[in-house]
């Protein structure tokens, strides 16, 4: 669950599909890269998509371009099983770039392997730059997305000659929760899922609004209970501070580019403040990464360090903050409202055109009511309740949301008529136990990694990688090889 | 598959719910009426209904009143299960008159039953009047009128108290591909779906397209060859007439109200003439009906009788056609254009407010191109190939109609992964082998109704029912116990 740093896509899009071919030095500077010996030779394409899958007279009644990335380099032409990516929130080569498994094991399988971009993001904007306003930003759906990959699926399986070639979907957090709605939804198409940290009885209003930061923290504490109550207590003296409306120190402690002069821009400062902790918790992996910012290797252990490591708790927070937004160093002023940044909130860190749709997709569909309290978690109490949202939600776009709609569309919990979907967690992850974490049949399977973060199990094998996440793929590519083969005598049977 | 009957549309609404209460004199003066002993009490209610449920911000973003009609009297409240009927294209108190085996099980099973009315026909208009206006009419979808079910089911399970009630969805026709539709991405919210004269795989393109007419055709030449060869007969004749443009002598033996005077009048003639028989085959009860107009018992023998009665084949057609058009003997000449009548054509019987919406979805989702060629049927030859649909369409309603779409969305023959559909058809129904007639598994169960037209078995009991439908409500009523019973536990175990 991610809105893509902006400043990160634009780097990005630079070295695009030469990028993919020969990656950009230093992708993978730490920890050896191991898997596919070679890197795949993407090729960015583009197909002509229906704007409008619901509304046949709307002002969507014509097409756009979506993007997606394909390899055949590895496919047993016409034979071999598609390996299909459903998009996120986000540029869709940053996934690719960060989704090694699903290339190592089309390599093993012989499979065509196909990343496409989500609506709305990266290079796929039904309207252009317009895309963002009202009423353009309205088939921003989720429903629109599904509709999407099915119909690229079904056309590009003709194109290929592929009509007998069983589809398996991936996608990981947003991601994963599409490819599970695509078996759900879409089993005539897809034989199913690897659905990786896939939040989606959080995402639905099934749970506790407490889960999420009560996670973020415990990853902390669980380095060490000394570096939670050494967090709690410098968000105790920042309150302080703002209490007795010390901006001026408050500027110096953080090293602002401005000093906050309201209750809004301490606000804006905790905000910042709890969403670093969060990417470092959900990014928590033992080799450093460049995939939401650049994170060092386990970065909740360097932030533990770092808070702990003076006498000064804002100074420490401040530098902890800084491994998250100032990892390059070269920012020499934190501007509370112009900060180029990954953001894990529900919504409120609206910067960018990635980050632009997700608070939309926040602020209808996808419900994502966490709050921090202070109590169940080390953060300051930001309560954000459904009527919070609908408040925003309203003032900035116009809309309500429909808090029952996700359970009442994609299922909620009722799961047990569904088949062939992997559940896939790392215990380290937040959204872990948003999702769904017990087997709920024979063929509907929880994977739990132990020592794994934000769906480390879609990144290429690494020498850094816990045994957990080993075991974890071995898993997956033998009920994968499973499902490919029984899809093939199904779509035999029926040709 | 059916256009209302504008003129019956308006007199049912006199009765309205009264009518209900006790059914208007007349209603089953043939055949006595069995099973319940009682009419069901059903009340009319209005839902408030979300108007778009795939687009946050469109028009749409606002409600609506879809009506429903409702009986708890057989209901063991808070237990008995919810039989849910899917409306289909038209009022919806229509369906509920001729759906009696619907309340008859809900006596023996104890349930709630609701007839829900589809958006855009009766009184479930969104936009009242201007419904069918471009842009307005675009809400009507398929997708729409589901998610109002699911909605509906949800919201109205809280309303009652009955959460732990197992909902059942039943349906005819279209209205049966919905209850299809519903079990396939609602499985949720319904644990299974009778799914009565449901030709799913016809309309999603499968299929051949002749095999409408031909199975038409096929009624009439059971009863005789020489019915068959008469109808032949009769519209060569008119061919001939046409092709002299004896155009005063085709009025007076079609007793036209004013002579036609062009090839589109010829082609309207044969169109209304072509209706009349298909009405007459899709009807085929042993009892007299009024649900599609007022059909006698039989009506495939008396058209035959009659089409057999005397050497002047087109006075023979011409009163045939007077059995559907004329059935009151009021009429003194026919209106090409102006008939008040059934249509089970694709499209161009474009007469009142329900027909116009159901001529939108066979412009849009519901794909009817099926064709008459005089060599497989006994029509004129009448081809309607998607080319012909998409120029019509783009005329009419400025739509493209998307003919694989239904395919993607509903699975087309890929039912592999569903379960709990009873699909039962009528082999005298020309929709019948449109649908599925074979089971698919232990769960995806075909019945043949063995002398059965169209949705036969959602009929109530009646003396002159073929044992064939009672055997086939038996095994419905069995299976439909069986779902409940296991949803009940489904239910019990997520609460």
């Amino acid at each position: 669950m991610r809105k893509i740093l902006a400043v990160l896509a634009v780097t990005v899009t630079v070295f695009s599909v030469e990028g993919l071919r020969g990656l950009p030095s230093g992708y993978c500077e730490s920890g050896k890269h191991h898997g596919s010996k070679t890197e795949p030779q993407f090729k960015e394409k583009y197909f002509t998509q229906t704007m409008d899958h619901f509304n046949f007279n709307s002002m969507g009644n014509g097409t756009f371009s979506q993007r997606y990335l394909i390899t055949d380099e590895y496919w047993k032409k016409g034979y071999g099983p598609i390996f299909f990516y459903t998009g996120n929130e986000g540029n869709i080569l940053e996934f690719a770039l960060n989704s090694g498994f699903i290339t190592e094991l089309a390599a093993q399988q012989r499979a065509l392997v196909i990343f496409a971009e989500h609506r709305y993001y990266g290079k796929s904007l039904p309207f252009g730059k317009d895309s963002f306003n009202i009423p353009q930003i309205g088939l921003l759906t989720v429903e629109q997305a599904l509709a999407d990959y099915a119909v690229m699926i079904t056309e590009l399986k003709q194109q290929l000659a592929a009509t007998d070639c069983p589809v398996i979907v991936f996608g990981g957090s947003y991601g994963g929760m599409l490819s599970v709605y695509m078996r759900l939804k879409y089993p005539n198409i897809v034989a199913g899922a690897l659905a990786a940290s896939a939040p989606i009885l959080s995402t639905a209003g099934l749970g506790d609004s407490r889960q999420f930061f009560r996670d973020v923290t415990a990853d902390f504490e669980n380095v060490a209970p000394e570096c939670r109550d050494a967090v709690r207590g410098a968000f105790h003296q920042l309150k302080e501070l703002a209490e007795r409306e010390d901006y001026s120190c408050i500027q110096s402690e953080f090293s602002l580019c401005k000093p906050p002069s309201s209750a809004q821009d301490i606000h804006q400062l905790n905000g910042l403040l709890r969403n670093a902790f969060t990417l470092m918790a959900m990014l928590d992996y033992p080799y450093s990464t460049h995939f939401m910012g650049n994170m060092p290797a386990n970065p909740v252990k360097v932030a533990c360090e770092t808070m702990l490591s003076g006498s000064d708790l804002l100074t420490n927070l401040r530098n902890t903050a800084g491994i998250v937004y100032n990892s390059t160093g070269l920012l020499t002023c934190f501007d509370l409202y112009n900060l180029y940044l990954e953001c894990a909130d529900p919504t409120g860190c609206g910067l960018g055109f990635d980050s632009l749709a997700w608070d939309y997709q926040a602020c209808t569909e996808i419900d994502l009511c966490y709050e921090s309290n202070n109590v169940t978690d080390m953060f300051p109490p930001m309560p954000f309740t459904e009527k919070d949202r609908e408040l925003y939600c309203s003032k900035r776009w116009a809309v309500v949301p429909r808090p029952d709609w996700l359970k009442i569309q994609f299922w909620g919990d009722a799961l047990s008529t569904a088949s062939n979907i992997i559940f896939s967690n790392g215990d380290l992850d937040p959204w872990a136990n948003g999702g769904v974490r017990k087997s709920l049949s024979s063929s509907l399977i929880a994977i739990n990694i132990s020592g794994g973060a934000h769906h480390l199990d879609l990144r290429g094998s690494n020498d850094a990688d816990p045994v957990s996440v080993v075991r974890a793929r071995k898993t997956e590519a033998d009920l994968i090889a499973q499902w490919v083969k029984m899809e093939r005598t199904r779509l035999r049977q029926s040709s």
